[in-house]
């Protein structure tokens, strides 16, 4: 193998590869990137066996500067080749092959000799063996993903809540997340064929993945291809393809969970409110119990905490519209700081139906497609 | 106490005292902030007994929105009070001290309450019984700093090696650091009196004192006065002291250390050469032994390093001129890092004595009052 290559745009791609290379990992060949060069072009390929990531620089971009010389194909070790490619001194670099897979990267004067494998000994990537795929587009899909893995638990001890569960039927694509204590679903529409629109697909992604996935789309695509299989699914874009692991298991049914019904309503924008808890929960986290109290009645609606080691906080609060009965009740205040960053500065309803019962936060507008659920904490 | 300010005014001088604040001092009242409301202004005071910061806000700047309305002070919990004071909701906030040293904090429909000290009960700042003072540039005493620190120690085994060693006499302020294996010395002149021109001072200052002190020191003011006593030195600018202890004890003689001739004399701009010594300290981190090698004869001018489990690079070096004997040496790139920062984008001249003998930078232009010295390693 012999190329020569713009750095920038190796490097690019290279930066999304290493997203799924962990050195943490106990395989050591998957601490490693592969790099084969074919005549069509350069394929990047990294790995830590959940999720899997292939990009492709093609020779016919001519931006990227890309020659080939000889195919072929090595195993380099990631960090370290990733921290030279970005320290030469030249526009472009060229890698060659020598004996005993060793690489040379040569760019203006300086040369480096590193050792690297045998690319054959590297791991195949599963096998995506369907026909079937979903188009999904790339901004709507980045903000399902940021608006449902805020929920995902981080606990390994019930594993299957550490994703997300995507439930594909009749036209809508749901997404769905819950640590028990709080959940997040968004709804959005999905293009089905003839085959599809008579099946139902439900599948848990690992939260995880999608995070890094939606670290990996940039706006440089419209739509992304989503194809399903068995213990896998691969999205598909321009010159990538993300892979990961499906969660085995049944996930819980979280229908059940959302009220539907409520005693009493407020609107906020949610901004705003986002500032008044970010400052009550400076004192809740200083003190032994997490939590703040939100008191709403025909005189006063305000948050408060009290530490009595630290102090106490108190808050009138902005709010746009209240109906229903008064109502007092406690919280985790990181979970409502998590839930109303998804929302941006749009204006917020909050629905109440007792201090003890779960409540839920939806858009002023159009509230049916996207909620935020979360537990109040009891203090009494 | 009870006063309104700026948020803003008051959390830069905050920011600047809390420079001194330990949140890991075993005296528990140091982990506080000290504010004391008089009929001038406010002044904040931090300390963790090595420095001491004080900042003055005057009521007489009218942009700091400054009003007291009651005199008197509390010593308040810094981390915490200072989160509290970047995110209330108003441009101003007002602090009003209750009973029991609570403090009332309010901005808007915000109010904390929180648990306060006795400022009584604070520690008391260094006494500086002195008249004398020298005055300093900020911008080239910020320099100085800059230059020097990077050679101090950072092992606790010779205490007296984390210090910056200064020593005033005939119109001359050399400073000088060293860790035994580099060495850094810068001189500029200072202005003295009748009565300090008779007298030589030599004080070890802190390298973490230095430092913390560069970081405080902005352009709004052109000098700063420098005042010395037997165990503290105090530097004061417009509205702002900074305190620190001196190290005990005698600093080894450092100017033997400097050779005065040289074999070997190689130019280049410093920070192209600070580009390859980077690529090639990339391939020294990986290896046991940090060191790359430096060979300079008629034929080739060059950097090298070889990590046989990781691999080797060599550059040829893109020098200015040369002249002398052929040498070849080997050095721990870290330090030559440091020591090529220190200069930025101008040209630098190296001379060489022998390869086992330490090695100097100078600027190519008036090589006399700025030296980095580093010592070779041994690789035979």
């Amino acid at each position: 193998m012999k190329f020569t290559i713009k750095r920038s745009a190796f490097l690019k791609s290279l930066a999304d590869v290493q997203r799924a290379i962990s050195s943490r990992t106990t395989i050591p060949i998957l601490t490693g990137l592969k790099i084969i060069a074919n005549d069509e072009g350069l394929t990047l390929t990294g790995s830590d066996s959940d999720i899997s990531i292939e990009a492709f620089i093609p020779i016919s971009e001519e931006e990227n500067l890309l020659t080939i010389e000889k195919t072929g194909g090595i195993v380099l070790q990631a960090r370290f080749f990733s921290e030279i490619v970005k320290k030469l001194p030249e526009e472009t670099m060229t890698i060659e092959i020598l004996d005993h897979f060793q690489a040379l990267i040569t760019s203006a004067t300086a040369s480096f000799t590193i050792n690297g494998l045998d690319p054959n000994n590297y791991p195949h990537l599963p096998i995506i063996d369907t026909s079937e795929s979903f188009t999904l587009p790339v901004n709507l899909f980045k903000q399902v993903i940021g608006q449902t893995v805020i929920a995902i638990s981080t606990h390994e001890s019930r594993p299957i809540l550490t994703g997300v569960n995507i439930v594909i039927e009749n036209g809508k694509f749901l997404a769905v997340a819950t640590d028990s204590h709080r959940l997040s679903q968004r709804v959005i529409p999905i293009e089905m064929n003839d085959e599809q629109a008579s099946k139902k697909y439900n599948i848990i992604i690992p939260g995880k993945s999608l995070i890094e996935l939606s670290r990996t789309l940039d706006e440089t695509s419209d739509t992304i291809e989503m194809m399903i299989t068995e213990n896998q699914v691969l999205f598909k874009s321009e010159n990538m393809y993300f892979y990961s692991r499906l969660l085995e298991g049944y996930y819980p049914d979280t229908k059940r969970l959302i009220p539907d019904n409520s005693s009493t309503e407020i609107s906020f924008n949610a901004s705003a409110l986002l500032g008044s808890i970010e400052r009550a929960s400076l004192l809740s986290h200083e003190g032994k119990n997490n939590v703040v109290k939100i008191t709403i009645n025909p005189d006063l609606i305000e948050i408060s905490g009290n530490s009595p080691d630290v102090g106490n906080v108190k808050e009138e609060l902005d709010y746009l519209s209240v109906e229903g009965e008064p109502i007092e009740l406690s919280f985790n205040p990181d979970y409502m700081k998590d839930a109303l960053r998804t929302f941006g500065q749009t204006d917020i309803k909050i629905k109440f139906t007792s201090p003890v019962r779960p409540f839920i936060l939806v858009p002023s507008e159009n509230g049916q497609d996207f909620i935020q659920l979360i537990t109040p904490v009891r203090t009494f």
